[in-house]
């Protein structure tokens, strides 16, 4: 429980009834501590709305396991942070939100007193190193700050941030020794050699640049640094821990780990040795770049050019309320106000901003490039957020999203192949997962209005991208309409996505008048029905020769065809047509008995141990909530004619499945879809099928809502008759004018204006 | 003995009477095979002169010596080619010449034919690798142009280059499979774990792109590349021979090994298949760039827009006459000729053009600059070149070697030291042997009037730099006096450079009027007299409590405190004050007795065995001409009244230490220093303390030479009654005026006119 909750509900509860003032100090809502317990994989700290520096603690990164045996790549400190460990190793500047998959982890900076120890130490042994135990008790976390009392030294870390600038500020005892380490070999999924080169340089006694090069997640990445001390410091030193440089030549000259000024090397630690009083505050900015440390430089000049803290705060708080109060909610609990904007903090932490404040980023041919009229973005984790992430997008941060665009279509004219981006962060393409989801991003935008970009040559870059050969079984998929199961583990999933992805493009194609390239692409969007395997009711795998595979079980993630989903759940993904796929399923009655069985259902424990990136709360029945490819399966009953149903299932997840508690999220949250889905689920409405303009209403679980969109307009939602017991929609009005069917156009939406739900205790049939 | 030669003595031999043709061809007389033999360390392949590319063949590099056993850093390969190596592994971009440190052999090339073999093989086994077997006798080595045929595959290679572009051409045999290996692991000084990181795109199917990142005698060192095929390859792809990457992520979507567009990783070869018909060419433009890809590709568009071998050697055949008529000479023999433009020939290799067409170059701040009005110049081997290569400049490339000084005045910028560079490439300080001999270079130019630099803020430099604490022992230096011996093993040596280089700043100081800095560096100037052991007449390792250290052996290199050099050697290195130290050692006579010991006595063979660099031939008596530290000594006898002994002596050097044969340099040639030695010894003067105005007068060895200079003016210098026995010089007379000196100054040099040496049998006594 983070203190200032505390505070906020026991000593000063006035200031709590908050609900009705529609601005203000929203931040208090938010609890970044949320997911950071078990699979959540967020993380605590300090960072702005898209800010390029996530400046959080590390409590581990287990390079190594506690008897000291290589733990390989590293799951469950995807962000570096767990809640229930007991020590804090030190605080880093880039961290993913919610991913299932690691890296990152930039520049680890620790404030130490006593004896220098360069070495982390471990949890079970901390005293053997510099990490330090905490307590939550003396732990603050809020938007744009972070706040820790480091027991084993007494120092007091706080921090803050600007887009591009993490700004420490520790309180010292009073000590002659007194130190600020920098560990540039630690680092998230931080496998030996990860670390492929480091270079320093310290510039003067308050200023040092360098970067980092890393080989992880993403293959070839570096990121530059500038770091300047409040207060300089008088001396200090490194150590290299790689295996000696073969030429060491004439360093024998002069002693080059005291007090020489530049280093460079595969493993290196630094250390910064102060003298301090009782109290005493050192301060560090240090910014990023993807570009140079001359970019990290002006990055800092530019955004923080004072050493004031708290002003650096209060405008990264301020940014935050300005962001989250483009929805401003009442809900009868608080927990679920702040489960709400908690996961609205969560949308808007990515993708994030990817270039200097000159508009320099690094792109995908390793070359620099400049973003002359959009700012660019990196951290795209599109077979999560094309779902609901970018659509919610298109509602509350239109012009970023167009900007999220104009950056995939960047990568696109820098990568080789090429293709847009399928998993890419800090100029690299990771290719994790499937599908080329860009496409649902890039045609949701344009079908939305919302195409800032050149929309012509954007449906080329997908038209391109949907033809690589090489890519996922593309060729079988273009050459037979599907993928075979002898190419590839995951050959339905595939077929399935694809067959979506194509739909989208052929939305773009008919938006932009293209009518072959549409045809060609509806034709490709059926493709689903070619795994769908009528005499069972599921997708299956289907080998070359045109058969199904016999070997299956519908309720197994591995080895089925599947990827993060069971054929139980995989085969509702057709979210370009439902229809069709209810009807092959056989009809909408036999479609229900499925669905319901679907979150009814007891999955036996053996299907639920190999089931990735989720804890058991985070399935109901078979419905695993946790990962994405069933986020839009509650919203299906509306097109079986029981849109009651979709409306109890709906509040019944978002009940089950947050909760305002650092163990509240029950899967990753995916770099803010779990959040996403929250949020437009909350208000009563879900974007089934990304590339239509149709929103499937669902049930509001706030009472109401009002967005304050970028056009200008203002949109209110209200949910009569709210109550916890009262799920089910009786009559929606869209300007009091009574809603004939079972979902929104993003018009109704955009234009403003007033959506009313009338609720009640009973299914409205 | 190379092709063309033998072509030129044998058939044409008429040809060959180009004696007394002031220009014509030139190259002719340059044969690129000397030194390559033993400890020479040059390289016979192609390059034009300063040019970024040395595009030249390897013959090992010696990872692994042939046992398999790890070798360590390669000495013998500092230029990757050894004479008597009966393989060629593959020719790459890069090479030092005559370095006693070896680094680069970036981008090895490979043409093969037959089963595709990725590895090299070995000496003993090439038919297990791509390395083949190959004859002197197919071999041509010319400036700008290489040429052999590869026996186990029949295919001609043959190699040109512009400035920064290599151009391969590749003659194979009708075959469908025909390959072409481009080796990203191999390079010179070739470790483990010398390799940082590649990273290369397959941009369509005849351009490739990336870079190589390596960690050897520079740290942090990366080249970038362009590689265009004259003919598409109808397949490719690459091995990786380091540990897997731990992500692989969903690299099992695809084959990322063949016809893939990207790879990266730490140690990567790649290869390119195709069929040819018989005497079918494959050609290749390579070029490089400091920078950047892009810049690679603009250095090819710019330099070699075109696919004509020819042209391009043309092209750098034409530039290497321009550069060798600057000086024409005519010889008694033939071969005192070619090793007169073998000299110059190396003396224009370096320091290399280190920056891309437009004028960009990665500094030593690892930020990209722009060199805005010189040309940026990289590898400064200082130890050595100050002495006469960069004179030699100041004389025959004035505006090239004010641009060094501006190159090297970047590097002072761009270093957080700050320190001017001591050994420097490549954006790097290597920081190779001793002493800061740029401020002998700068002031050198400086005092010769060729300051197209700012020469006050130069000198602000040689004054920080000689001001550097934790440099060498400049703290104890500055503070005592002299290096104590507990400080460095080569506490002499650098104390007695210090020395010379302080005079150098006092020189520089007082030219520009700032006399306290005069001061201050005259008087350190003298402390080479620290060191001195009035005792014995030698310098003497000295300990910090100011006695002279009792254990001293005067003939060995080893331990007694001086580097590439003994105290019989070392002891009159005083250049800026022979007289002094005459004095100090006894006066005239006795001091002709030390130095007619030097070049008579025998040294014991387990002296010979630790003097490094060089080869038993490299001696004569005592004296190491292989190794610079006695470079001027010959000439000190004018100062001791008997200066018909440097006479005999420069002329015996001449003689005995170049011959115009593979293994004709004793030593290493030191980016050219050697050779410089021998282009000033040749035309009768030599500069012993840079930094002064005077050369002094030697015994020239030409029969007469016309020196073309940079300022319009013409210099012929005559030796009249030249011969092999006449090498005592009667009379000097400068445009008919008779020398009442035993120096000529740089203005009677650069004013042009004649300068006649009237030769005899006979000392002038």
């Amino acid at each position: 429980m983070k203190r200032s909750l505390i505070l906020c509900l026991f000593i000063v509860p006035a200031l709590c009834i908050a609900q009705n003032q529609p601005d203000g100090n929203l931040v208090q809502f938010v609890n970044p501590l949320i997911g950071t317990h078990k699979m959540g994989h967020t993380y605590p700290g300090a960072t702005v709305p898209f800010g390029m520096v996530q400046l959080s603690p590390e409590t581990d990164t287990l390079l190594y396991d506690h008897q000291g045996k290589y733990n390989g790549p590293v799951y469950k400190y995807c962000a570096g942070y767990q809640y229930d460990d007991p020590t804090i190793v030190g605080f880093s500047h880039t961290h993913f939100s919610g991913t299932g998959h690691s890296d990152l982890g930039d520049f680890l900076i620790m404030p130490t007193e006593g004896a220098l120890q360069l070495n982390p130490g471990t949890e079970a042994h901390p005293e053997k190193g510099y990490r330090s135990v905490f307590s939550h008790q003396n732990e603050v976390a809020e938007p744009g700050y972070y706040k820790v009392l480091l027991d084993d030294h007494q120092i007091t870390a706080e921090l803050t941030a600007s887009n591009r600038v993490g700004f420490h500020q520790y309180t010292f005892p009073a000590s002659d020794r007194s130190h600020i380490i920098l560990d540039l070999i630690s680092g998230i999924y931080n496998y030996e050699d990860k670390n492929v080169w480091t270079f320093v340089r310290v510039e003067n006694d308050t200023l040092i640049t360098g970067y980092r090069q890393t080989t992880g997640w993403a293959r070839t990445r570096t990121v530059y640094f500038a770091m300047s001390f409040s207060k300089p410091f008088y001396q200090y030193g490194n150590m290299d821990y790689s295996k000696p440089q073969v030429y060491k030549g004439f360093w024998g000259k002069f002693d080059q780990r005291k007090n020489f000024p530049e280093t460079a090397g595969r493993q290196i630690r630094m250390y910064f040795d102060f003298k301090t009083t009782a109290g005493e505050k050192v301060k560090i900015k240090f910014a990023l770049s993807p570009v140079s440390t001359e970019g990290a430089l002006q990055n800092m000049k530019a955004e923080v050019p004072h050493w004031d803290f708290e002003r650096v705060k209060k405008e990264a708080q301020s940014l935050w309320n300005q962001a989250l109060s483009k929805v401003t909610v009442n809900t009868e609990k608080r927990d679920d106000k702040i489960n709400f904007y908690t996961a609205m903090y969560h949308t808007f932490l990515g993708p994030t901003t990817y270039m200097d404040v000159n508009g320099s980023y690094r792109g995908l041919d390793q070359l620099n490039h400049t973003a002359a009229d959009f700012t660019n973005y990196t951290t795209f984790s599109l077979w999560d957020t094309y779902r609901a992430l970018h659509p919610l997008f298109n509602i509350l941060q239109p012009k970023r999203n167009a900007d999220m665009v104009k950056s995939m279509l960047a990568h696109y004219e820098q990568s080789v192949h090429p293709m847009l981006p399928v998993w890419s962060h800090h100029a690299n393409e990771n290719w994790c997962m499937i599908g080329y989801h860009s496409v649902s991003v890039i045609a949701d935008a344009a079908i939305k209005g919302n195409a800032g970009f050149d929309a012509q040559k954007a449906l080329d870059a997908c038209v391109t991208t949907a033809r690589q050969k090489f890519y996922g079984g593309l060729d079988s998929y273009m050459a037979m309409g599907y993928v075979p199961d002898e190419k590839n583990a995951s050959s339905v999933s595939m077929t399935l996505e694809y067959a979506y992805d194509d739909w989208c493009i052929a939305q773009l194609a008919k938006k932009l008048g293209r009518q072959e390239i549409h045809d060609e692409f509806m034709k490709r969007s059926a493709n689903w029905k070619n795994v769908f395997d009528a005499s069972i009711g599921y997708t299956r795998p289907r080998l070359a020769n045109g058969s199904f595979r016999k070997e299956f079980d519908v309720l197994s993630t591995h080895g089925q065809g599947f990827i993060e989903g069971n054929a139980w759940n995989y085969s509702l993904y057709v979210p370009h047509d439902p229809d069709a796929m209810i009807r092959l399923m056989g009809g909408p009655k036999r479609f229900v008995t499925h669905l319901d069985s679907l979150f009814t259902m007891y999955l036996p424990d053996k299907f639920f141990a190999e089931t990735e990136d989720i804890t058991r709360e985070g399935i109901i029945g078979n419905y695993v909530h946790g990962n994405e490819p069933a986020h839009h399966v509650a919203y299906l009953y509306n097109w079986a004619g029981q849109p009651w149903k979709t409306q109890e299932r709906v509040r019944m997840i978002l009940k089950k499945q947050y909760q305002a508690s650092p163990d509240g999220l029950g899967g990753n949250d995916d770099c803010g879809q779990m959040s996403a889905w929250y949020i437009f689920s909350s208000l009563g409405f879900y974007p089934v099928a990304p590339g239509s303009d149709q929103y499937a209403i669902g049930s509001p679980a706030v009472q109401n809502a009002t967005l304050k969109l970028e056009n200008g307009n203002t949109l209110t939602i209200e949910a009569r008759n709210q109550g916890d017991k009262n799920v089910y929609v009786q009559k929606v009005e869209v300007n009091g004018v009574v809603l004939k069917r079972l979902y929104l156009t993003h018009a109704e939406i955009m234009d403003g204006g007033k959506i009313t739900f009338y609720m009640g205790a009973k299914p409205k049939k």
